[in-house]
């Protein structure tokens, strides 16, 4: 009997060797023979799934917008209907932060593509721009449910957009070594005190940290 | 008579071509053939002034940061000592936005770098941090001279922290296609107003608008 393939691992394998490339060398050094010999394939079999290098850079650009997107999902489900809004907000806010390994690759390959999308390296950025359309309407429905804004809000979707800034101006700051994580979600909590007022921090809080 | 060599036009002129070559194509469109050819020079006069890609780099880099510390100290010096901290914080703010052709070059330029100091590309981050610091800490000052913080500010450090992280975010969005520049001075005066108490626009302000 012959051995069936799993056609959804060999692309995960791919786009994660692909990933690994980027966050040793950026997206040049995204090549079919480098992303074979990381991902342990032959450059033909690399090809059947992604044929041109573009295909590789876009794959890898959805499966980062998917793992982002599931854990995204998991943790809004678990966050109940009774959540406050702050919380609610914080939650999302920290899945974008590089807090862990996992969020840490995320955060440099998107920066990158970020990058390699002004810099004509023949991907658009409108995938990613999908993503932030949608986390500030994210934002912008929890400012609505909260309560006591403070200052009154008239313009709840600016504020959703400079609190999306913020955590994109955050995370990259990490990652180019402008701070730790401690910093990262004091900003974070910094943000929303200003928007929500301020509220006193629960000891759980710090299980976030990874350094 | 010889004619004299003018090397620090020269220089301008390398580093220039290199910044041009980054915004059409990021860094690793930099090669001493291409600069060569951009800047209309031999590839061994390219050489003779930066021995090394990496040199090449880094003397862009510092022509960067000094065009804006340069921008910096003249805006800095027609405020005068009687300006608000408020109009001081947002004059250094929009200084860092792509707001026209060469400031949007810079930013290109400097997300590049970002990035790639980050996916080992051989350029160090040290610089930028610097004046990373450098910028918080004028922001900072600028937020003890404040003197109706609302709320109460118990920690200028941190806000000073939020202020800069938000303009990286700003200005990188920009670039990226999330917003106009209208959008990028609103969400300025957004996080000023959190941070300041909300302040009466003046008419003059759009003038800074190039769309």
């Amino acid at each position: 009997m012959p051995r069936l393939v799993d056609h959804e691992l060999r692309r995960r394998q791919i786009t994660g060797a692909v990933r690994r490339l980027i966050v040793r060398g950026g997206l040049e050094a995204v090549t079919f023979q480098s992303v074979a010999a990381e991902a342990g394939f032959s450059v033909s079999l690399v090809q059947y799934y992604c044929g041109t290098k573009k295909d590789l850079l876009l794959a890898t650009h959805r499966s980062v917008m998917e793992n982002v997107g599931t854990r995204f999902t998991q943790r809004w489900a678990a966050l109940g209907e009774d959540v406050l809004p702050r919380e609610a907000i914080r939650a999302v806010l920290t899945e974008l932060l590089p807090l862990d390994e996992q969020r840490r690759e995320e955060t440099i390959v998107l920066g990158a593509f970020g990058t390699g999308s002004v810099t004509g390296q023949g991907i658009t950025p409108e995938e990613t721009l999908t993503a932030a359309r949608l986390l500030v309407s994210i934002v912008a429905d929890q400012l609505v449910r909260a309560d006591h804004l403070e200052p009154p809000v008239h313009r709840i979707d600016l504020i959703a957009e400079l609190i999306t800034a913020s955590i994109a101006g955050i995370a990259q700051g990490m990652i180019q070594g402008h701070g730790t994580s401690r910093l990262a979600l004091e900003l974070v909590d910094q943000q929303l005190d200003l928007v929500l007022g301020s509220s006193p921090r629960k000891p759980s809080e710090s299980q976030e940290l990874c350094t």
